[in-house]
């Protein structure tokens, strides 16, 4: 009988776990921090990080995205909006926008997307599609020149077990928050 | 013939134009910035905050739950991580836990939310549903209580017209970003 | 204040209510029947009958396919099965196919689209997208030239008051479905 | 390096390669086809057949469920419609109904469920749930008691080599299909 029960459990990912990859061949400014990619319904969850005074290509997006400006600021060159750190993007199925930086200090902004964003020219040629499979080949190309070990970022994995045995230790120092054991700082 | 056409565009969402809404009955500690609600698939996009040494009731999801950590720390007392600043945790359908915050410093998260919180007591028996109709009555009867104007959280509002406004004014002045105007510090 | 409660509520859609739409420009002789468009998350709910001996374009999806088949045969010519009666697809993102009728009856299959088919020719160019927006076009062109009433088809929407007063009277004839009050039969 | 690639591709799955699995303990002449399960997500692809003259428990979904009528004919005590043979019900998250055949035909209807579906007493107690795990545990347990091989029915998994064969055969017949080459008649 085949494995039928998936090994599947809530799933921690710590950000140090993971590397900023860039987005090559688009920019080697911008980078992004793959947390979960779900090649079977095409929809990424990602990080990512760009400096300031970029422009990035035109795209359209085929679902919703949702993007939560965590630092610094930016904007489509399309809407009359800045989004800068606690702001909230909905993006609508079907729309193009030309992401540009705002301001003079580095963006990051956490993003749940849906479907593909497509690289399109001005005589609306689709040049390159972005979508869950050329995430995982650029994190893994990634981590293969860099000599990195690539977790499993699919939906069905479980937490990593380097670094949930990193976290043991933390947890360990940290169960009792108020408890006077030291600090459980953890940006430190 | 009826409206078809539904006033649909990527929606911008100022954290300014959002209150922090405590999460009676549950906590008056807790705070929510709903960001979207849709009542109709029952999804939640939400941001967090509560303070350090809490403890919230345990509750079942029975959708996924994205989680970003934007601030402080915090742990679900059924697993051996602690999710810090720049972690993300991926919750699966049908679990359950106890979440507690961690550290000295008030913790921030922001939530993707598919599906329904269920508070449930020792015995297994349901306390309390939280899903995008409580999240909207909350956020209703938080605006009426402190004699603000609600704003349309549905998936299919355009951008608030009160927060466009006031970012026009601020792009007009961050349009180049390089190009010396002065400042577009969203931090300030 | 504005509305904020949306109407919501389980929307039930009479097959008779809606028309067959031929898929223009791609053949005359498909026909669709759409039963959700969902224009913000770009997903669409649709029957398609299609006869036999016909080969569409090859298309290529950005989300998953479900496809459930109420009637005849067809298959993708980049796979080595035939999906008849009672047989289920899941497609996966990211996927090109080559639809094709199978046997000598028209095929009838309900299908439940996240994101778009885009048609791309043998040089990798992209022809024409079909999407939740091309899917309401079409539907509203229909209705005008066939002097039909466009219905409301977002997810939005309250059952349609003219099919429940349908329903009404057939349901008091079958409320007590063995009790004798005659037939329910709903295929006269 | 872990297995990073999902085998994924898309997936057809045979109605004759699936058992109809009694609805226990709700019912033993409620039968469910499971045609993919999702536990990490918490969805259900499934077909369910049911008797004239039936009531099943009023229960309440967490999410949305689509619903297609393929066979007979089904109302929902709460509203004033019959869902018959090739009518759509579009179901939204947070509502309860109180599933009742109508008619003298088995009814058959194929639905695509997010959430979960939880029957609640006349006290508002939940006495069970409903999900993708419950749904799994079901099917997995016919096909022991029936020694019947389980099937990976999750959203991963290719197209089950058993029916795959089987229909490479039929393929061979039905490639063209007008072809004279004798009847592809999935009927039969």
């Amino acid at each position: 009988m085949p494995v039928l029960h998936e090994e599947i459990e809530t799933n921690y990912i710590s950000g140090e776990s993971l590397p900023w990859v860039a987005f090559t061949p688009y920019s080697d400014e911008v980078f992004m921090k793959y947390w979960k990619i779900d090649s079977v319904r095409g929809e990424v969850v990602v990080s990512m990080r760009f400096p300031p005074g970029l422009e990035l290509p035109t795209h359209y997006h085929t679902g919703i995205v949702i993007a939560h400006t965590v630092r610094g600021a930016w904007r489509y060159k399309e809407h009359d909006w800045v989004s800068g750190r606690g702001d909230t993007v909905y993006e609508t199925a079907a729309s193009s926008h030309t992401p540009e930086s705002v301001g003079e200090e580095e963006a990051e902004v956490f993003f749940y997307v849906i479907g593909e964003l497509e690289f399109v020219d001005e005589s609306g040629n689709l040049r390159a599609r972005e979508n869950a499979k050329t995430a995982l080949a650029r994190y893994e190309a990634h981590c293969e020149t860099n000599g990195l070990q690539a977790l499993d970022l699919t939906v069905r994995h479980l937490t990593h077990p380097g670094s949930r045995n990193q976290y043991v230790r933390r947890v360990q120092q940290c169960r009792r928050p108020n408890g006077g054991e030291g600090t459980c700082d953890r940006t430190n």
